[in-house]
């Protein structure tokens, strides 16, 4: 009750387990499971999206490693497997994390004990996602607790959930932790248009695990405001700067300005993997463009002329000045702004 | 060139012609025309949405009372069409209105002129609907051009196009009226779920018409604003409170509080049938909701889970203050105030 729907988990021994995967492609209509045998049906869930989300690509590619240490010579298939995820999506920092930290690791390892060391590395990369994550859950829960006066009627944009991580998620993590501690609370999902994973995923998993979850259209939320629907936003962060600006999912921008509008806080919540020092300020941070398809044709049917132009940056900015505060696993950075971001690091 | 799409038209004479009609249900992936012989073909139209928006609903059921006189007896058929065409859609306004104007004018009129008589009226109400709509054009083109210093890069929300109204729409009157003068202008349409009409409708009427427009999910409009391509958003109105508050279609409230926030203009085009005096603030204005089924499958595909919960408004109140001017056919309100709104109606 109130845990979120695992996943991924590793099935059985280093020598002849496998990995097992909820293919979130097939949401919400079924939940169809995928048993990864070998690395290839490992990167070809990471790329057909059966596994999204940075943290979640990461640790299902530490897993991919073992599988591919289940040769006869289990270096040589370990190290093939390590360069080939690699290539599954080419943007998700924590996937080269992840094989670069097996490698490293391996390295020094004898290879009659490397399939062992091998697994419970990628066990330990999960447990420590399923960690971080359950500590931002806390940090954040005590200050959604604050900021709101323990009214906990939250807005959420996209899909920061358990889906996107090892554990209960960054956005969400608050949510299921107070669910657990019997707290009310109830959640509005953003259906977050054009690819939904607002209704397809985060409402999926909020009501898997019993949480009062309701949908609205992206267009909606400023209505929810006005009306007193909504006394905190909570949001995931793809990329945050130097200086406090973060790069989410396009429509979380506009949400800032709308709680901003309406004196509502706006909390973003992400692990300090999260964070870019090396990236001074959202000018910086560069912004992937959608194809026209996903507007002109998300749902298998045309709804747009066929000559359509598009406008379709997949990610937006919100500056730093707009965002309350971030929570980490560290704790919370509060006001957010160089200083702050800095002194969480020092 | 820069016309709309003639989407409704009377063929031939009272005795023996009928109504044209673009069936909008099939939009954007085909233009069907219906030819409505009978007064139930009508009926059905704007039943099954073939014919939406206000205004063009009200000058198709006054093309039906034409054909219900096409009968033998051509009262009694007027007479009955009148009465059956009420009852296709409960709440449009004009509707009535239309029907209305023609009992009441046909009452003096002689059988043997009825037909005649009726056709006549019925093209009067098409015809001081396009006049209306050009009105709105000019006032709303030199309002822009005002507002924007001529850089008319301009964001609409849903379909107050040409396909709603019997001219050139009322948001749209004024870009027509610009690309038929050769101004540049670009106009970003919010695709508007959850029923698409501004990808459907507004971005296939206005690329009909050789406009340059581009389609974004609306949550696409903050960042869009941001990055300056848009210099002032323009939308119509279901009605309008004494004291200037406008319903419209979800989303439109958002919109309006972006806009402050980025210094953008945010005009209402509407004619002044819209302003509701005996309501006297947005407040007052009863709010539909939506079925869930729109939002949790709207593209025939099921994209939430089973039991989702949905929170589906299908209007939002965007208060006076927010509203730099309401453009109607007798010119402009500014300040939008019940001043103003009492000035206009002076």
């Amino acid at each position: 009750m109130h845990e979120p729907v695992k996943h991924m988990e590793w099935v059985g021994d280093a020598v002849s387990g496998h990995l097992r995967l909820l293919d979130q492609t097939q949401l919400p209509s079924q939940t169809e499971w995928l048993d990864c045998r070998d690395v290839q049906s490992v990167w070809q869930a990471i790329r057909r999206l059966s596994v999204r989300g940075a943290p979640a690509i990461g640790i299902a590619a530490a897993y991919g490693c073992v599988l591919g240490a289940q040769q006869r010579d289990a270096r040589a298939g370990f190290l093939a497997a390590a360069d080939h995820l690699a290539t599954s999506r080419p943007t998700a920092v924590n996937l080269f994390r992840a094989i670069e930290r097996l490698r490293k690791s391996a390295a020094p390892i004898r290879d009659e004990n490397l399939r062992d060391h091998l697994l419970s590395e990628a066990l330990a990369i999960h447990e420590e996602d399923r960690a971080a994550c359950r500590a931002i859950g806390e940090h954040g829960l005590k200050l959604l607790r604050e900021l709101t006066g323990d009214r906990l009627h939250l807005l959420t944009h996209c899909n920061a959930g358990a889906l996107a991580t090892g554990g209960i998620g960054t956005a969400t993590a608050p949510m299921y932790r107070a669910a657990e501690l019997g707290l009310p609370i109830t959640i509005l999902a953003d259906e977050t248009r054009p690819l939904l994973q607002g209704s397809r995923l985060t409402a999926w998993e909020l009501s898997q695990a019993g949480i009062d979850v309701s949908i609205i259209t992206d267009s909606t939320a400023a209505t929810a405001m006005a009306q007193k629907r909504i006394t905190a936003v909570i949001t995931g962060a793809d990329r945050i700067a130097a200086n406090g600006d973060a790069a989410n999912k396009i429509g979380t921008y506009g949400v800032a300005v709308l709680a901003r509008h309406h004196g509502i806080p706006f909390v973003i919540a992400a692990p300090t993997s999260t964070i870019d020092l090396d990236c001074p300020s959202g000018a910086d941070i560069p912004i992937e463009h959608r194809a026209a398809e996903e507007i002109t044709e998300g749902f298998g049917r045309r709804t747009a002329p066929g000559d359509a132009r598009v406008f379709s940056p997949a990610f937006d900015v919100t500056p730093a000045e707009l965002i309350t505060a971030i929570v980490t696993e560290r704790g919370v950075i509060r006001p957010v702004n160089q200083a702050g971001i800095a002194a969480q690091f020092g």
